[in-house]
């Protein structure tokens, strides 16, 4: 066991490293033991690290004895070993890892960390895409053996891919933003009132008296809006108390916020918003290629695709299109899931992109604290996004004014005492604002053409899982 | 109230982009009224935006009639206004103000949201330093105060510097990070098992059960590197279910926090981590001077010192200072927070720097998981980070086998069927790793020298603060 007793000079090489350049060089690797496979006075393994990995022979004679091909042959599959060998050129390309030019020749095995002889799941039945298994009756992984051994599933090179993307989404969205001068901030998650009326929210004893978890960081964004930052933005988790179980609502999920001032009109926000979703999928088609092929591997998938400027549609356009299409629906009725899908295909099929706006939603179906559209008061200044036909952000212009805020809560029956704080924030001067809410683990999912919301959270939450 | 009914075409000036270059010139501007004062046909305003102000005077004459002076003059102190007006270069510099070379001469006011008459806290006492409050008799303004009216105490010059540098902190954390190959990751804040025994920890109505809040992402960072992601970071709040009512405690809190395999020695990442912070402490020397200036206006204080490569002590050193400092402690004592602050002036004045690593505490002290030091079974293979004094960062090398795991866990009196899926995390190949947590208000807190944690955190909460 390492316990940091010595600091040798030894250097590691990684395996993505191993390439013909270093033929006949004597090389130190740690790696997993990915499969080994005896055959004779052989062992050969297969050495994974990361989403890379290497064919590695232990054959008897100078440098290894029968004890050693055996006792390669009998380490246990994910145990992580260090290996001394020669770095050798090969005659034929090896089909089944991804340094295909060589093979490592041992000289020196080392046992680091052993792994228990029976894993949960095998690594190749995970990577294994769905159909090819039921095609040829080979075993494939259900979500919630995965769940259940994360630490495991996490290490298939479709996960390592999945959530090397996602930290690339955090990083661009930062990036962008920072660049357009917003400042990032730091929301409590435990607050005394519930946000948004009451409904979905979870309880949290708080010493003597009960607290609650943000349902979002939306009234912090819209103080330090008050408070003259006039850009700002939070990464952070947001706890919904639903009783969904879908693919694509969680309990906890990680919201990536925006909420910014402007001069005019709620446009040079929309735009803002629009733009920086933008600049994510340009930034994760040019800098993750690799990750995006290795998921599409598993599943399979058309290439995420955009307009810029990002196509803004109003409801009414929408709900033309869907009339068109044969569906009924009210001029103030809200857009049901299916219908978004449905408008996700029609939008794609007119317009060939798979990310648009959705703008002026009808005033009834959005929160108190909506800006109504001062041409038409059934109309509000509010608007949805989305990717390949599923809402990935909601926002509006605020009601700024304490007034009209005050008004527009009793309209919807909301108890004036609770919201006090909230009005109160207008009160000493405020400039107009709008923003909105992305959720990550929903951007994640449907850039890469996943099914389920659970493959692009490292640890999700819904009403019934808590563990890992 | 600007509703978003039309897109002018009005381009609005920065206060901070008038200046002498505009002499002259007719701009527009939107700005904060900081304060107004009529004398006979005149009326001077003070216009603030951010932490940027410039004069602007109405008098009547060709573009302003008696009735506007009066109007300008009565506006509410705070209100968010747009005036159109000739930028004039001044024959004396005006000191009160950051724009000193011109002022603004108003042919046209809008009132674009109106700030109530009485203002819970003066601005200008706000950022009044203390001492010159007390000498001069003149107010300050106290800590609940500000905090209850967080949205007006955060427009100070000072709120706006303190929260533009944590927003840097956060950003070159990152920055280094992602340089250096690490992953962002996002772990769950709702758990289903206390993580650390138990105590101290919130407690939240999860439908049908209970759950709780995550005292620290470790295990979830300790399951990503098992999971083969070798180096990870992430942000996130932090809950304390502790009722400590101190200049430095908060019941939530941001975490900055690492987690990292390393080849032989866990050094390898106490010199990744002290890195990251000194990289964080020059990019913030660098980039943020100007903030670091307006709060030390308020709050006088030494530059931050660090040394290069980060001066590390080991804890028996630190003994040996304390001790011939007169201090009588066991070899096995943990340090008390006064000792902790007087071995930061003893490391002060030895070494001429704020930040070092204390390295190699007593085993005794750490939790169950620190793995032992090899060479000395009372010490461990652990280390805090300090910074004028206060502790900011604890860390570690875990125990990443499951066999000593299990036997520290029963030394220490914990009943395993809790811990079983922590443990059972290492079972199949475990990295050796190490890593750490930084508390993100203190960091901020001390860099600048702040007194209180209150001051860093936006909307702080405590055992008796959940608003706003």
């Amino acid at each position: 066991m390492i316990q940091s007793q010595e600091k040798p000079d030894r250097v590691l090489v990684r395996v993505s490293d191993l390439t013909v350049q270093k033929a006949d060089e004597v090389v130190w690797v740690r790696a997993r033991v990915h499969t080994s496979r005896a055959k004779g006075k052989q062992c050969f393994l297969v050495l994974r690290q990361q989403q890379f990995n290497v064919q590695a022979l232990v054959a008897v004679g100078d440098h290894a004895s029968k004890q050693m091909v055996k006792f390669a042959a009998n380490i246990n599959k994910e145990s992580i070993i260090d290996v001394e060998g020669v770095v050798r050129k090969v005659n034929q390309k090896i089909g089944s890892c991804t340094q295909q030019d060589v093979e490592l020749h041992v000289q020196k095995i080392y046992v680091i960390s052993l792994a228990e002889p029976r894993l949960p799941l095998q690594l190749d039945d995970a990577v294994r895409p769905e159909v090819e298994g039921e095609e040829e009756g080979r075993a494939t992984v259900n979500q919630d053996t995965r769940l259940d051994n994360r630490v495991i599933d996490l290490r298939t090179s479709t996960s390592q891919a999945v959530f090397r993307l996602q930290s690339g989404i955090c990083h661009l969205f930062r990036e962008t933003l920072i660049n357009k001068g917003f400042v990032e901030i730091q929301t409590p998650k435990i607050i005394s009132a519930a946000s948004e009326g009451g409904a979905n929210v979870f309880t949290v004893s708080y010493f003597k008296n009960n607290a609650y978890l943000a349902q979002s960081p939306q009234l912090y964004k819209q103080m330090c809006i008050c408070a003259d930052f006039e850009k700002v933005f939070c990464i952070g988790p947001v706890f919904r108390a639903e009783d969904s179980n879908t693919h694509r609502h969680l309990t906890e999920f990680v919201g990536l916020d925006i909420e910014m001032a402007f001069n005019y009109h709620y446009h040079e926000v929309v735009e803002e918003i629009a733009d920086t979703l933008v600049q994510i999928f340009k930034g994760l088609q040019e800098r993750f290629q690799t990750e995006i092929q290795t998921v599409n591997k598993q599943f399979p998938c058309e290439p995420f695709k955009f307009l810029e400027p990002t196509l803004r549609l109003e409801y009414c356009e929408a709900l033309a299109m869907l009339r068109e299409a044969g569906i009924e629906m009210g001029d103030e009725e809200d857009l049901s899931t299916p219908n978004e899908k449905l408008l996700g295909r029609l939008v794609k099929e007119k317009y060939d992109t798979d990310f648009y706006i959705l703008d002026k939603y009808p005033l009834a179906v959005r929160p108190f604290y909506t800006m109504p559209d001062p041409r038409n008061p059934k109309q509000s200044n509010s608007y949805d996004m989305f990717m390949r036909g599923e809402e990935i952000l909601s926002g509006a212009q605020r009601v700024h004014d304490p007034q009209l805020l005050t008004e527009r809560a009793l309209h919807h029956g909301i108890d004036l005492e609770k919201i006090k704080a909230y009005i109160d924030s207008f009160r000493f001067g405020a400039p107009p604002h709008a923003g909105g809410g992305i959720g990550l683990e929903r951007v994640t999912m449907l850039f890469l053409g996943l099914h389920n919301i659970r493959q692009t959270s490292l640890f999700p939450r819904d009403p019934k899982r808590l563990t890992p």
